[in-house]
């Protein structure tokens, strides 16, 4: 028997519309790659948007056509984010960190057919554009008059006048809330990159768990900052979290520097924002050389990588921000887990509680997780043992775009994403990374971390950079040797290191060997490349075999 | 094109495996109907709702199958709300305050297979059960020793003993998620009553919203009580919002006067709490005549009728609790608004914030609204114009149980609820009744609220109650009459009655007579049935005519 409750599918139209009616003059401010600060409300933006969807219609786009931004955090970007979907078409946000090479393998993967790029971007469309057939629409992000006499871009239009030659009236289509939204390509690490389809349904789900007070905890009350790009999994879903809720929006285009995010918080009077630690450290360092203090902002949620725990304590013993841990992946929309403390937890004294903050957070609902061993076995909760780390959801990845479905079934057939990720989970479903799965060692069935060991090296003072990798082992599978490069200057023999690691990690945790090497090789995004490094050590055998 | 996201349903059970699993020893403390405290955890709850659904597979239950529910707030109660619809059958609450001939013919409609009842309710059962043959099965909610020797129900069993039997073990179905979960019936004041038939879509969609900042906003750092009736409109969600947050449960039981429900909140640390006026009046006139204070609620989300201004005044001033004020229905599931202020009216003087919290509130993200004229047509957001109020969204009815579709189709074809009440939403979107559709008088294309007439009348001091209703008029088609019953030994004439109306409203709605009655006939709910008093005044003219 069917429940007689109205049939509306979660469209993200409806996320445009209900902000529209219901927060009309809520703002959404922006400082634009021109540099001045651009303010507008939830009105205007429903208006540009419905531009947007007629001028998708009047080139002829049919639904499911992906159009592509290349931009910063602004206002015509987040007015792609609703009129590109709410029409029925798919936004696919381009990483422009990317290398131009593997940006236009993206874009011929994904065929894109529209791409609207911010005029920073400008050299890299001229250099890369003739490399994408399927792009038949280039739009600069920018007034008509800002549009350079001759581009080399053969067309190539303004946004103001592209969408300013449209009604700014539009019924929004109702569809199966299962359709395509939005696209984001993962930036792997080896292969090529793989593209993640978010639907409609997903991306209104992500934003009902994101604005739980388990998860960031967004209100009306609020004005947000999202620092984190929306070339990143759609700015960890802030922009349709702030429609949801009328929160004002600010946005900080391309300036991330300390001085510009700070003036931005102060005249925004922002209260929560959202980044990786690398920003937020040079806001820190800018306000503490300039006895600078927020007057309104009051949270922050951290992802990307784990915040240093100073500065957690500096947020919040100088500041008087609470920094909350949030980690997810390009496969998940990307919230996972909020770190977000219990009601047992409230009373805990401070270092108990920032142990716990410490720890990558628990899951908002809409998410489940676990870990297993090498058996696909549950390995219990108990913050020790450790696992493959594997999550399922209404927003979690089911198969790639043109891809593979990398889901793991379980005994009742439910399909489980592997993150790739090795992580503890304990009592009260606080989930902890130790790893990368492909990191990990494992040595005489036993699981040893990778970056446990490579933190303990980095502890000693003559270490500039550590990576632990397993070597082939006959009894025990797998050993753990690390590579070090030393600081300059600095002298450290492999005995001595290996002396160092004693009483520090347990004694069949500590690497059977110590290679120094005159570098790590790095990717693009700053990351270890292992498998670069194992390459570069082929041949080499552990002492006494 | 599809988004190629996991195709994972809403179901009721995804809510207790959440909580199971991620806040397995969060606690749910019920005062039960024997009087003492009972306390147990989330993976207590989740192994006894397994329990129930073994049982209700035992009796050969089919999927959709009614089961009954006359209860009072507590554990078993909220065993019901997941063990019924988690394995595919349909949990009805009934609501004991009905008249014992109403309870039977909402449970011979509703087909119900099974009852669950509280000891309380025994001889309501007893005096009922004979005319129920669709019930097959009767379980008092109680241990097996409670059970009386003979109590004339055929093959009545204890709830402990009947579920205690089972298996704790139980794999969830998984399937639509449209399908029925939960109903519940309107107490019409005309009419037969009617079945709201609400999906495991409806209730989980309606748990995000309920726990938003901007709706309940209820955490895992919460201790929640709910003393709103689970048998009304599911408690407003709330054991589903609380296994979504893994928040604690306190539950009162029957005992619902201001001492008990005092001793509860301080005993288990309550910092969220909802219910009707009545009950907080009560609790505060505990408090006050005992010099009592809270020292961990800190807010209460206050519906089923308007909050007095004095009440909120009082919870803030001398008590330190927030008052939100919230709108819904048994066709909402039932939230619609809720009154939690914007960032725009945190800076108002207190004055000025209270004339906004009067009001029902705004829209919670998934419930749109609009108020119309008698022509269909949208009425402009003032704050002044009043009309219908119509919403729609993925928890609003569609259809009655066995019955109607009084939905209103707009101009895109998307159908509109009819609430039957008329209220004005101003700028910001906040709403507020100021009539019941039948009631409101149309007076030369103007309406004309009744309750501002009886509110005038009500501030006489010689009044006591008052009922504003419209009568026949050739010219204005309606025209206001006031009917008045006096306190005893005060007297008031219709001239001075008339007289105090000036000033106090517009000159055209001052109503064009008074009618001093003996008493204002009153319905089971204590409402004021107009159509009964239209009725006694049959025959009556308006003066001149």
């Amino acid at each position: 028997m069917l429940g007689l409750m109205q049939n509306q599918p979660l469209l993200i139209s409806m996320l445009l519309d209900f902000a529209e009616r219901h927060h009309g003059d809520a703002e959404i401010v922006s400082r634009r790659v021109e540099g001045d600060i651009h303010r507008y409300t939830y009105k205007d933006l429903a208006a540009r948007a419905k531009q947007v969807a007629n001028a998708l219609d009047a080139l002829g786009l049919q639904g499911g056509d992906r159009v592509a931004s290349l931009a910063w955090n602004g206002y015509r970007h987040m007015e792609l984010y609703f009129g590109v979907p709410g029409s029925g078409r798919v936004l696919h946000t381009l990483n422009p960190r990317l290398h131009p090479d593997q940006m236009v393998w993206i874009i011929n993967h994904a065929e894109d057919k529209v791409v609207c790029f911010d005029m920073t971007f400008l050299p890299l469309v001229q250099a890369t554009h003739a490399k994408c057939p399927t792009v038949k629409t280039w739009v600069a992000l920018c007034d008509a008059d800002k549009l350079p006499a001759d581009s080399g871009i053969p067309g190539l239009q303004s946004y103001e006048a592209w969408i300013g030659a449209q009604k700014a009236d539009y019924a929004w289509p109702q569809f199966d809330e299962n359709t395509a939204a939005a696209m984001c390509y993962t930036s792997g690490t080896t292969g090529n990159p793989k593209g993640a389809l978010y639907s409609h349904r997903s991306v209104v789900l992500h934003a009902y768990g994101g604005a739980l007070p388990d998860a960031m905890g967004i209100s009306a009350r609020d004005a947000i900052l999202p620092v984190v790009p929306m070339f990143h999994v759609n700015a960890w879903g802030l922009p349709y979290v702030a429609a949801l809720t009328g929160a004002k929006v600010v946005y900080p285009g391309p300036a991330m520097d300390g001085k510009s995010i700070y003036e931005l918080m102060e005249a925004e009077k922002v209260t929560f924002a959202a980044g990786v630690p690398t920003i937020w450290q040079m806001l820190l360092t800018h306000m503490q050389s300039n006895g600078l203090k927020f007057s309104s902002l009051n949270r922050t949620v951290i992802g990307g990588s784990a915040c240093p725990p100073a500065m957690i304590d500096t947020f919040r013993d100088e500041f008087g921000v609470d920094v909350l841990h949030a980690w997810g992946m390009t496969e998940t929309s990307p919230l996972g887990t909020v770190g977000t403390l219990k009601n047992k937890h409230l009373k805990l004294p401070k270092e108990q509680q920032l142990a716990i903050r410490l720890k990558q957070g628990r899951a908002v609902f809409g998410v489940d997780m676990k870990i297993v061993g090498d058996d696909g076995k549950d390995q219990p909760w108990d913050g020790k043992a450790y696992g493959d780390l594997l999550v399922r959801g209404p927003w979690i990845m089911d198969t790639y775009f043109k891809g593979q479905c990398p889901l793991i079934k379980d005994e009742q057939g439910r399909g489980w994403f592997p993150t790739g990720d090795v992580a503890t989970i304990d009592a009260d479903g606080f989930m902890q990374i130790t790893d990368r799965s492909k990191d990990v060692i494992k040595s005489g069935g036993e699981w040893i971390s990778s970056i446990d060991i490579e933190n303990v090296a980095m502890a000693h003072p003559a270490v500039a950079m550590a990576a632990c990798i397993g070597m082939p082992h006959p009894k025990w599978d797998e050993r753990p040797i690390v590579a070090v490069v030393k600081k300059p200057g600095a002298d450290v023999t492999r005995e001595d290191l290996l002396k160092f690691y004693e009483g520090k990690i347990a004694k069949w945790q500590i690497p059977d060997d110590v290679v120094f090497v005159e570098a790590i090789p790095l990717g693009a995004t700053g990351k270890m490349l292992k498998t670069k490094l194992r390459e570069d050590l082929k041949g080499y055998k552990l002492p006494g075999l």
